[in-house]
This record gives C-alpha cells, structure tokens and sequence, in this order.
C-alpha cells in the first residue's frame, strides 16, 4: 500500500482534527503542516536555510514550470531537485495539470492528455498522466501528485463531472506509470463545490493505491464559504491513515479551518506572493506596509511575532520605505515574516489539537483577526499562550 | 584639525601603499577598504548582516536619494540612518552633488548652489552646500562629504576649471556650515584628467580643515587609463596624514591600482549592480551567468572564493537558472558573492601591503584575470595564499 521510506502516523486526535508524524526519505513533517511553494526551484526571495528557518519541512517544485525552464534533463544533469534547489528536506512536485489549464496558451484536451504551447516561448508540448509521472520521476521529489484536469471554479456541473471522468481515468494511468524507487503517489479529489460529487468522486479514487489524497479544485474562484462547506463534509470523510492535502490553499483561516476538518498538508503561493505586493499575515490581521500610517511608524510589524523580521529592528517605516523604493529586500523581509507566521500559526495549531484545544485556539485566533483590515499602530497585546493558560 | 571620534593610523607603508586603521564614533575600518553603497538605506538585495558578512566595515548612503525618498526627516524620525538601515558600523554620505549632475531632471547651477527637479516625481528642489551638510547632519552619518560639482568625464577643460571654481568656494562654506558633533567632513579634489589642474585643485584645498580628502570625478566616463595615470600622479601627494578616499570605483583592478598608489577608501555600486545583471567577479575575471555554457555546470562560480555562495552549493548552473528565471535569489547571492569577493581581495592587499609585497601581489592577480573575458568550466587553480609562500 504504502511506498518505501513513509510512514504516517496520527499522534493526536481532537474532533476532526489529527496532528500526525509524516516520515519521508528526506525527513519527517509534522503536520499539519504548510508547504511553501518554490515554483521554479526556488521559493521565491528566500534562501532554502531561510524557508527551513520558518519551520517549513517539505517545499513544492512545479513541475509544469520546471519541465519548461530549466528542462527536467537539466535538473537531473545538476543533481536532481533537491541539489538543484539546495533543499535537504523533502520536497512534493505538482503533475503540471493546474498550471496547464491556467497558465499554457492554445491548450487542447482529449481524453489521452493535454497539447499545449508553452506560456514563455509558445512552444508545443503535451502532457499525458504518464509524461507528468515521467517528469516527477526525473525530477526526484519525494511525492509526486497524479495529473488531474482542474476546471476552474465557475465551471457548471457537467464540466466538472467530464473532469472527475478525465480525472479517474489518468488517476489509474498515473498508478501505473513507472515512477522512482521511493517516490510516493497521491491522488486529486475533484468535484468543485458540489458534495455529491465530491463524495462520488472520493468513493470512486479513495480505495486506490494512493500514499495519500488530496482534495483540488478548491480556492480556484469560488467562494469562502462554499469551500468551507465542502472542507466540512468531505475533509473527514478522506481516508483516515493516510495524508491528506488541501491543494493551494495558504490564507490563514482557510488554513484553521481546514486543519479543523482534517487536513494534513496544504501549500500555497499566497504568503510569498503576497509579501512581494507588500502585504503582511500578523496575529492582529493583514498590514498592508505601503499605507502611509506606517511612513513614521518606528514599531516591528508584529510584536507577537519572534521571527527575525519583527525581533531585529526592521521598523514599520523602513518596511514601507523599502517597499515603495521597490528594493528588493522588502520582497526579502516580507516573504520571510509571512512564511514564519504561517509556521508558527501550524505550530500553534498542533499544539491546540495535541491539548484538545483545537476549536477554542481556532476561535480565538481568528477574532483576534480583522482580515482585510489594517491594523493600527503596534500596542502591546496578550501573547499566543494566553488562551493556554486559561484552559 | 580632527573632528572628535576620529583618529586616523598608518599601520604599515610598501611603496606608495599604505595601511591604516580608521576609527571612527561607529567602529574602526582597516585600509585599504571598499565600502557598498545602500543607496536608499539598503544595499541592493541584501540584509546588513550580509553585508557586514563580506568584511565590509563602512557603508554610503546617498544624500540625493535619501531627501527626496522618503525625506530626510522621516529618517530622523526613524531613529537616524543606522537605526533606520540597521547598520551599526560606520556609515558616509555623499553630497548629492553627484548624483544632481547625473540624475536630476533641469538642473540649473549658479554659484550659490543647484535648483533642479526631482528625477521621481519632478518636484522642484535646491541643494546649496550649506542645504546638503544639513541634510547630511540629520542623516547622522559618521562621514559627510562636501558638496561639489562633478563634471563629466568628457568636459573640456574650461568646464572643468569652472567647477574646480564653484567646488573651491562651497568648499570653505562647507566647512563653516553647522554639523554633526561627531560627524567628520570630507573635501573632494576635481580636476578631471588634467594632472596640472588636479595638483592646483588639491594645492587650493589640501591645507583647509578636513577630515580626510577624496578625488572626485574619476571613472566618470574618463578612459581606465586616463584615470590611473592621474591616480598615479595624485594619489601619493594627497594628505599623508589623513584618509584618501577615491569616489565611485570599484573595479577589482581599479581597487588594486587606486591601493598601489595610497588610497585608503573607496565606493561603487559596481559589484552589487553587476549582480543584478548576472555579472560575478571571481579570482579568474568575470563571470556572466547567462551564458549557456554554465546550463548544466554543477561547479561553484570560483573554487578559490571561501564565501557562502561558494561552498554551500550554489552550482553555476543553478545560478543561471534563477538569473534568467528573473528570481530575486540570483540578485541576492550574485550580490553577496561580488561583495564577498571585493572584501576578500582588500583583505588580500591589505596583508600584502604589511609583508612588502603589494606590488607583486597586484602584478599575479592581475595576471589570474582575463578582465572582460569569460572563465571556463571551473578547474582546480592555485590557492591565494601561492605568491606569499614564494616570497
């Protein structure tokens, strides 16, 4: 069932929430965890000691980008993803099936694959299950994903279910397809926002041969809420001794929400990507630094926050100097802080669960929250134990 | 003569060479130096202690950039350029005279000063000497320097005489201007490539009280040799007693003639420029990561370079991917590494000019450059520390 090297083990259980020790050839994550997504063989401003920093385990490659620029030949002749991007810890690839259908220019689809002309040359190539496993396997990450058609989130329902069809078809190839000695396969859980096809869908891939699941197509467009809702019904209902992986979800309640239903791993550009368009994740709620309140505002970004962006003297006023000079180190700064505080939002989370605090830490956490406001001037506030305390 | 805080010592002398250790109210500096440029209170891509890192013990600040953006009250308001940069070592700023010449929109100079328009958003501006020793002053840097006109490498030699006129008399006032308490004040000698008009200019302004004396406008569109024969010609009769401080270069040769002929200080934004635009300085000439011969190269960019850059596996062809990938980490560890570098070649002159061997050590490392070529695939080489074992 389970390929070589892994093993994962649920250490905690509080409602449905788990806390679990992830064992892969590179090295354990406990989970929940957040990967931080390093597209092109870099998460993007950091250094890979920085990213490991943050508490982060596993980092994502995609393999869409990779297999384009530098070539997946090109990643092997340096060593292979891991020496390539100087990451020692483990490393998941995506298929490439996301990025085919939103970023390739002129793609085709048939039920054998995808033909598409590349988004920075516009050169052709296709994508079949057993191309993409192909890749994965050049590319030697620990865990590579099945290739999955993801139709966005205003597709109606009859497209969804041609995807769930073209989905269960290339789930089987991709299982069959040859893949490296200790790389694990997951599967991707389709079905938009409808239940009933979530659940048709799960029942159809959830007794295969998977080393775990992942649930796609969710924060693709459609809202919060509606997401929430299929989190709710379906995140339990994924097999039980096996990881479960929300794909590309990363804002902080989504994040809460989903390791109350269950969720063991999720990855997402939005902490990186949204520090290079000056938006900072704190404990107090999302600080957008280019807002002239912080121009004098001697104050660190978050004084809950231990991590080196808001401990070694970065000021709110310099953060939004460097940012509106457009230098490279607010990018720097920014993304560091964001990917530490989602860190230590994930530590907290298993810490809450390990207690049978998890609902309550959830709770509390996000009225602490005002998400898309601003918070006002630094003052000092109840540290993260407080509500532990009060147990 | 000098300003409290300061002392200046020759350690060692090896022809025209000299030694010194520069003390200042932030810490001493060993010279020969070179000293990166963070523009807008950052140098480009990199965190301070990066910075500090490559050896770098004096870092500029530059005067036009900080007033316009984000003003120099706002740094006073943010604690003064070092807690505003987070540098805790020394710190100069120019006088924005340079960069008033080259980079402001409609600049009219008249004797009293420069009106001219902001290069950002246009907005009108003046800078007399007086305006920019009060800017300087509220920067808090340890080092200012006197506001100069610095004509262009190509100016005929009434234009330069001119400007060695206006710089003569804003020189004095300068020197009457209120300033830091402990903030030293450095006189720039002009003169363009004219030996005759440099020794007159250094004869007008050698005697008045400075801190130390600097040569401007070199390597300001000048020839390289133009610029060393005057280096030749001038650097030796500069002030014994006080620093001698060559403006805006920082080309490794540049860096070992300027040494050779008594220079102790020296800037550019050249190694963290060149960076950015994928060119590494190593001890076999320059690199430019582009090419496509480093595709598939997994050695680092110079063996004989002891910085993280190079010995923690950052594989050349890595390195080019991230440069043509547009990823931020190919500026940052393109900039570290040029600094790193730069800091290990002073550190190299420096001990050779203590042992009497400044002459042959430029001679060999010049001769391990093949400057605007490119170096082949990296090959075992000889260590720096060769020449000295042959003494």
């Amino acid at each position: 069932m389970s390929t070589p090297g892994f093993t994962f083990t649920v250490t905690a259980r509080d409602g449905n929430a788990r806390t679990a020790t992830y064992i892969t050839p590179h090295g354990a994550v406990e989970t929940p965890a957040f990967m931080p997504v390093g597209t092109l063989g870099t998460v993007k401003a950091l250094t890979s000691e920085e990213v490991a920093s943050t508490g982060a385990r596993v980092v994502l490659g995609n393999t869409y980008h990779l297999a384009l620029r530098p070539g997946e030949d090109t990643v092997r002749a340096l060593g292979g993803l891991h020496r390539f991007a100087r990451w020692t810890g483990p490393m998941l690839t995506d298929s490439g099936g996301f990025q085919v259908f939103s970023l390739a220019a002129r793609r085709t689809v048939d039920d054998d694959g995808v033909t598409f002309r590349s988004h920075i040359d516009g050169a052709p190539r296709r994508l079949t299950p057993e191309e993409s496993v192909r890749i994965q396997a050049v590319l030697g990450s620990d865990i590579a994903m099945a290739f999955d058609e993801c139709p966005p989130g205003d597709a109606d329902r009859a497209t969804i279910e041609r995807a769930m069809r073209r989905t269960s078809a290339w789930a089987r190839r991709c299982l069959e397809a040859p893949r490296g000695a200790s790389q694990a396969l997951f599967g991707i859980v389709q079905g938009g926002i409808h239940e009933d096809l979530r659940r048709a869908h799960l029942e159809d891939l959830g007794g295969l041969d998977w080393d775990g699941l992942a649930l796609g197509g969710l924060s693709v467009g459609e809202g919060v809420e509606d997401m929430h809702r299929v989190l709710r019904a379906i995140g339990p209902e994924l097999p039980e001794e096996r990881p479960r992986y929300l794909m590309g979800v990363g804002a902080p309640r989504d994040l809460l929400v989903g390791a109350l239903c269950g969720i063991d791993l999720f990855d997402c550009v939005l902490p990186t990507r949204n520090a290079r368009n000056g938006q900072a994740l704190t404990w107090r709620g999302r600080v957008n630094i280019k807002q002239s309140r912080h121009r004098r505002d001697d104050a660190p970004l978050d004084p809950r926050c231990d991590g080196a962006c808001c401990t070694t003297g970065y000021s709110r006023g310099y953060l939004r100097h460097l940012f509106v000079s457009k230098e490279i180190l607010a990018s720097r700064v920014l993304s560091l802080h964001n990917l530490h505080f989602l860190g230590a939002l994930l530590a907290a989370t298993r810490r809450a669960i390990a207690e049978g605090l998890a609902e309550r830490f959830v709770e509390e956490t996000l009225q602490g929250w005002r998400e898309g406001d601003e918070v006002g001037p630094a003052v000092p506030m109840t540290r993260p134990e407080r509500w532990r305390a009060e147990k």
